[in-house]
């Protein structure tokens, strides 16, 4: 991993303050949206707000901001770009909140917190996820730029639906009885996590009106980050404790799930997760030094501890 | 109601074939959609396809299609009123997927068959109501055209969140326990149910670009029609059978449930329902014959028996 422009002992704290500067953006926009909700019933808005505004690594927007800013972006914190990230930390924080509900992951806690239904009930969880997606699509359609708002819609809607995260969570919960080959592993991982991290740097680029070969490159690495992050995932969850995550850990084995360490071990798991990082960094292969905010984050999922 | 261009005897029979005619265009239209879902688990397309063709009287859709008549549109299923008419049916279908869920109304009848978390369990339902919100934008943003996509969104979506229908969702549960005057259960009448048919005629007119004043008109008779059909659906609850309406009755009393009927009777109920139908005939008195599919429905919506 010489090959890429920073060294890894500098890039961590680096990185980590630009996803905190970027989350900070965010969240101030989604105080903002959130005051836009002056009609909605107060439970149901202290419901979006305990799970949206819970922390997180808030990976998903920065990805939006830095494939902007990667692909040109004067201000990634332009309206367009803005809204691209919210609306994609919207989507990601309602299949959190739905994929812990008791008929799904029956989870009790999440980002270090009870999680959403453990607080306000199943009923009102159910809804408040339901409405981070109509929010989501909301936000695009009123604060991009107008004539990217279908582009964008596209990229987000198709990477949340029936292919994308949600056809991935069916695929997850019917594996859940079956034993997988890698393939079969990947081609979860693709949909159920990759498909997000995919639209998030397409829709910066898309934001930015990047050129097609740009859009064609961070696509590419998207779905390199994506597999990697997975991967990640199911390490840290064998060789973290809850209290690292801020959520359960060991479940993946205790329910025979199809894992990467469980398919091929924790060293070659680790070891594909480097590979698809290299293959991350080659896409980006020809950006200037625009592209290091991308760089620093395909070498914080990798090496990240939580 | 004689003030009405159609007479009552003539009027059914000829809105129920028209609302067949609408219907089959858009169950084609939906049969063009799924195909498009070829990398999606079949399970998870079965769920969706079980309630989105599950008949119904595809009243919101025909909604969209006779306002964007009434506004002048030459072909009611021209794309981009299509793709409105079958977004509103989306995101309508996947409201009765998660009320019927067992963390919410627990109904095990809908459409006169089973509910959809009854036939494929309900982490499969959470999935497929989350799905078709989904496919609900991108079906805008594919098929509508470009310029109209930002405003149908946000028309779709902020009848949709936590200002619309999942909003009075939430208050309806809230108030279970309580008792609602009059302006408090049109509240949640007017959120529930009425943010979604208001929403219909709504994109219906813009997407047959409608004016201004054409809108504001039809604005008003979808706000009209959507506290009549609401004080309706409680009339029927105490008046039907379960076989007539395909789903659960008699819940509302039994769960001591605010609803017309239980505030002011069955006969105060039925006049406040053609009250309100007089007021939304009286929105379309600017319009001219183009305008007779929306007044057809005005009247079957109070005078249906399903």
């Amino acid at each position: 991993m010489d090959d890429t422009p920073l060294k890894q002992g500098m890039v961590k704290p680096d990185v980590v303050a630009k996803l905190r500067a970027d989350a900070k953006h965010l969240e101030a926009y989604f105080e903002r949206v959130l005051t836009r909700l002056g009609g909605a019933p107060p439970r149901l808005v202290e419901a979006v707000r305990y799970s949206l505004l819970a922390g997180g690594k808030r990976l998903r927007p920065a990805l939006v901001m830095e494939a902007a800013r990667a692909c040109g972006a004067v201000d990634a914190t332009h309206a367009s770009v803005l809204a691209s990230a919210g609306a994609m930390e919207l989507i990601h924080t309602f299949s959190l909140v739905h994929d812990d509900l008791p008929a799904m992951d029956d989870d009790d806690l999440r980002r270090g917190k009870p999680t959403n239904h453990k607080v306000f009930g199943e009923a009102l969880a159910i809804l408040a996820g339901d409405a981070m997606v109509s929010m989501a699509f909301e936000l695009i359609a009123r604060d991009a730029d107008p004539e990217l708002v279908g582009p964008l819609v596209v990229e987000l809607a198709s990477a949340t639906g029936p292919v994308g995260m949600i056809g991935g969570q069916v695929l997850d919960i019917e594996s859940e009885t079956l034993k997988l080959d890698l393939c079969g592993l990947q081609q979860i991982h693709r949909m159920k996590t990759g498909a997000l991290l995919r639209a998030a740097v397409r829709m910066g680029a898309i934001a930015s009106r990047a050129p097609e070969h740009q859009l064609a490159a961070v696509t590419e690495f998207g779905v390199q980050i994506g597999l990697a992050f997975q991967i990640v995932d199911d390490v840290l969850d064998v060789t973290s404790t809850p209290e690292q995550l801020g959520k359960a850990t060991q479940k993946d084995a205790g329910r025979g799930k199809n894992t990467y360490p469980a398919l091929i071990g924790l060293d070659a798991s680790r070891e594909a997760a480097a590979h698809h990082l290299k293959l991350a960094l080659g896409a980006l292969e020809t950006f200037t030094g625009s592209a290091d905010g991308l760089r620093g984050i395909a070498r914080y999922v990798v090496e990240r501890d939580v």
